[in-house]
């Protein structure tokens, strides 16, 4: 259950691959299999697995999540864990995967917010099953079937339809300036819960709505799991602030239940337009009834900018 | 704002359709502007219109729906306020459509819960302004560029993977049984508004997490509004009963406000996994701060079956 389940450092993936006889590409789907069986899904049963490879060279891995008590727009699919594995990172950007089911609309709506999406190469395990009749693992991965994000999701509405071309996208810096007060200036820091979800509202992608907004959570060990979150140009596959800092503590908590969170903060504009409050409320009351949610309004020291397009 | 904006009967369709010298399929991007004009998206300032072709030959209208103060996931867009409006009318099929902007990847997943959804063909009117050079209405309508529902999902993830042939899909007819009383017989009638939520989810189609539900709503003037959750083989894109129920309002409550929506009764089992109480208290309060919502519990008649897949 350690950190290395969820990313594997490029010199150990190349090694793995070497030992292999395989590329790195053609590693990804054989981790597929182990990928799946970190998946939290308690209302389908159905666990899906995405291993993605960075342009670093690491490999990261995706894993739906799913909520029980909740409407089903709280799940998490593992396409949006990868990419938000991605973000926790700092990885800048996102070349293959290979995924255990076909990525349904959601997620390659959701996969429009990566610079360069159109060119993302991707496999799917599940339709090549029937030629597994050997040894699956090299099956899998002697297979070239990885085709392009634009094949799965031609004419795609994107950022391009709403966005300035120098706007940053998903993994990019944002630039929100948010800060807890207008007169605030410098480097902000403090081991605070409260200037960690700071920090994630900071790095929120949300350029559509121009509320950006984070979460930080903290276990019963102290460990604190931040989360920004992450909108999409169709605005319904964005991904929520407590649904991505649960991707972190997932990715880096060590396996535990939800209800080893303890402590939550949410940071969002006091006058914003897309609230967070009260959705995050009731999915924190939900996997961890015991955890308080704090929330803090924050400002943007940004200049003014129009509205995207 | 009658409600002949939203659905053209049949018999005037082709009236129209004969006096342009068109056929009915090249009528419906003839229409689109309009429909435009019907959304309500007061974040995104960005209309969708779609028009649809019911297999019983009447067009059918939707439009995108938003709500400020929420997250984004609360959002109706015009393909999924179209399937709505067709089940709200009792058509069978969808075989064709005509939409302002692409189907985002969202709806395209939404659309597969139709039966035969493949080949739904579309038509993406800003893909065609190029050759807007003329008259603009006869472009529209003579551009042949309707596509099949396959070409911009292609290897989908849908109903398919995970019930079987003979689970109803969306439009048609569920078979929830569901009855306030385990001991309650016969048909279930009452003008009362928990007895429209009830029949309202007893049309709900929720085959993956077997908990449907329904939403009646009721305005100033007395007129009730019902809504039945529809759910996505994909989770996240799945309809509310709020949303569903807000689409019979703007479609048949002659345009007026959210505020004017003064009652609203949602029933749901009480022991259900995803549970829409609390979600929709926060959409109804959002939007009509003085309708109360009652919550009634229901159970399910049907002799209980294993889950799909
Ligand atoms: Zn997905
Ligand atoms: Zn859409």
């Amino acid at each position: 259950m350690d950190r290395s389940r969820f990313v594997i450092e490029s010199d150990k993936a190349q090694e793995m691959a070497k030992e292999l006889g395989l590329t790195l590409r053609q590693l990804l789907p054989t981790l597929v299999d182990s990928a799946q069986s970190l998946a939290r899904p308690p209302i389908s049963q159905f666990p899906v697995g995405a291993v993605g490879l960075g342009s670093s060279g690491r490999i990261f891995v995706g894993v739906n999540l799913e909520f029980p008590g909740l409407p089903l727009h709280h799940s998490v699919h593992a396409e949006q864990f990868l990419v938000t594995n991605l973000s926790i990172n700092a990885e800048p950007g996102l070349q293959y995967f290979a995924v255990s089911d076909p990525p349904c609309g959601h997620c390659r709506q959701f996969l429009q917010e990566l610079r360069g999406a159109a060119d993302i190469n991707i496999l799917i395990i599940s339709s090549q099953n029937e030629n597994n009749n050997g040894n699956p693992k090299r099956d899998k991965a002697n297979s070239k079937e990885f085709n392009p994000l634009s094949q799965y999701l031609p004419e795609r509405f994107g950022p391009d339809d709403l966005l300035g071309k120098d706007v940053p996208l998903l993994l990019e810096t944002q630039e929100n300036a948010l800060s807890f007060s207008e007169f605030a200036n410098g480097e902000i820091t403090g081991k605070d819960l409260k200037y960690a979800a700071l920090d994630a509202a900071n790095m929120s992608h949300a350029p559509y709505s121009g509320c950006p907004s984070g979460v930080a959570l903290v276990d019963v060990e102290g460990k604190v799991y931040k989360g920004s979150y992450m909108e999409s140009a169709a605005y319904n596959p964005s991904l929520g602030p407590v649904q991505a800092a649960i991707v972190a503590y997932v990715a880096n908590g060590g396996g535990g239940g939800y209800e080893k969170i303890v402590g939550a903060v949410l940071v969002e504009k006091a006058d914003a337009l897309i609230k967070q409050e009260h959705t995050a409320r009731l999915l924190l009351q939900c996997i961890s009834p015991n955890c308080e949610l704090k929330v803090f309004h924050c400002v943007s020291l940004k200049k003014k900018s129009k509205n995207p397009s």
